[in-house]
């Protein structure tokens, strides 16, 4: 086993890398929502100034890199950072190409649908630990508009939706990591495997994801060695009401009891009872606007110590739908702490 | 600057991982090639023995990562790496996701279009060499059939082709990296910016990722303080021969002469005098199996002994041509030494 590697899935950094400066961007139903007043930059309507949604999407991963990059005291054009890491949810990944060319630093695109927030404070944490970064700078972000014309029917349609259907997150984070200075840092990071329970119903994503968020999070603790109670707070990244229940129950099933530190971030973002948004959020933006927007925040307040964030994703495409195939889902976990 | 940057965007390995493994399959163009003795495997047809092009391009990948593991000596199932660095051209990298369910290995899924090669092994030398794995399994695939399917006409339309367009090569590479073992070494890796000169015909691949290969050997050669000459070979990724002769002028415009010794992977899989294949090979995979089908082997035969392989990659997408947006490009190097 490589020398940092203390279980199957799981790396200690050896000296873990510090979240320096976040920045977490939202539009205006996530603005209406419980975690509203936590957001560092909120737009009045879904196309944030611009002539389309993907457009609109790209500025809000401007934003949050640019807020991020002045909290870290980094004001230089380009960003004195050594590496750019992102992903989004849009086919080829253009919102983060087009952000990549107005940042001009070098880019490591990353696909882990909505758990690349995770994949990148992973993948980042590494660069630095391992010598070959000072300061990485992480983003993720999705939009409802531009995902529901990608994924689903164009929203003019008003097709009906399911109970469990979840609303796409609108908004971006994003964190620069450095080697040193002030700030949680990031201590451990569980990598994800790939899990497929045979759900096949692209609007049952919660189900679909539950399985790899418990997965991760049991691969986590038994590599780590730690219990569900060392951490004050873990939560997963887009689960919504019926896949955060059905996380808690897999768990239980497997003599793992997640108790009320357990919560997840598609229901955190959203007030389900009041606002018209299905089960709750989804999106690469879920994870990252609610451990950027709020729990940082959080931390800085002394009210949170020890974090584990679980990002979940889910991979399937629509031609993998529409040529009958399952969907296959990933969850990577990154411990935060102050 | 971080302790193995040796320049704004190159690192240099300490311990430089060791190439354990590689594999190379391709389908019934690129088995006709000149280079198509060198494929470890070869289809007759696209289908691959499936029943979409989707699942045939899946099972190439499976099929090079089992090849490759099997050249590692590696037998276990799931297969004793690490990590598993993947990605591919279509949409939510369904090929990678189902190739990271059937192998069950913790997966870090990549997009960096055709530069995703060498964005992988990039990545994969770190991990090993920061002290984070001892085994990395990185892979990247394209299919003609579904590549057309997903960014261009369905082929059944026979629509006119440009003269400067260019054919997805079928195939698929896989490369066991290791700390230790036998086998030629990565010693420097160079991560690209995005590149974006206003090329906004996507039939014109070449032309829009000229000007980042030109960027990435530039930054390359600058950070290391090497010249064209200390390599028997410079390979650029899928330019084909339009983009291959647009680099050389290019670099030459900034006084950087490219010889004999460069040479581009899109150009060298196909015969484009007699291949019906356009202005050459295009793809993640064309990379992959002219170096691992191929260079590695000239390498093992001591043919060639320093190497600079550098993919490109496109970064656009079908929408964001669509809204009129011009074409971001990428390249990623990666420095092979024997």
């Amino acid at each position: 086993m490589a020398r940092k590697h203390i279980g199957a899935q799981t790396v200690r950094l050896e000296q873990p890398p510090v979240i320096v400066g976040a920045a977490a961007v939202a539009g205006p139903v996530e603005a209406q929502g419980p975690l509203g007043h936590e957001f560092d930059l909120t737009y009045p309507d879904l196309t944030v100034g611009q002539d389309s949604f993907e457009k609109a999407e790209r500025q809000m991963m401007i934003d949050a890199c640019n807020l991020a990059l002045r909290r870290a005291g980094i004001q230089q054009k380009p960003p004195a950072v050594d590496y750019f890491l992102a992903g989004d949810l849009l086919n080829q990944l253009i919102t983060t190409a087009f952000s990549g060319l107005e940042l001009g630093v070098p880019l490591y695109g990353l696909y882990g649908a909505c758990s690349t927030f995770t994949e990148a404070l992973s993948l980042g944490a590494k660069l630095i630990d391992g010598g070959f970064a000072d300061r990485v700078l992480c983003a993720v972000s999705s939009h409802y508009g531009s995902a529901e014309r990608q994924y689903r029917y164009p929203t003019e349609y008003g097709s009906q939706r399911k109970p469990y259907a979840q609303h796409t997150v609108t908004g971006a984070g994003a964190v620069v990591l450095a080697s040193a200075g002030e700030g949680p840092r990031i201590t451990y990071c569980t990598t994800g495997k790939v899990v497929d329970w045979g759900v096949a119903d692209p609007l049952n994503q919660g189900a679909a994801m539950a399985p790899a968020a418990v997965d991760t999070i049991e691969a986590h603790l038994r590599d780590t060695g730690r219990s569900v109670d060392d951490y004050d707070l873990i939560v997963t990244g887009d689960l919504a009401k019926f896949g955060y229940e059905m996380a808690r129950r897999l768990a239980a099933e497997r003599n793992l009891y997640l108790g009320e530190n357990y919560r997840d971030c598609g229901v955190m973002v959203y007030d389900t009872t009041k606002q018209n948004v299905d089960s709750g959020g989804s999106g690469c933006a879920s994870s990252a606007i609610v451990t950027c927007g709020h729990l940082l925040k959080e931390m800085a307040r002394g009210r949170l110590r020890r974090l584990l964030v679980v990002s979940t994703g889910s991979l399937f495409s629509p031609t993998s739908f529409q040529q009958g195939e399952s969907i296959p889902t990933i969850a990577h976990a990154v411990a935060v702490e102050a």
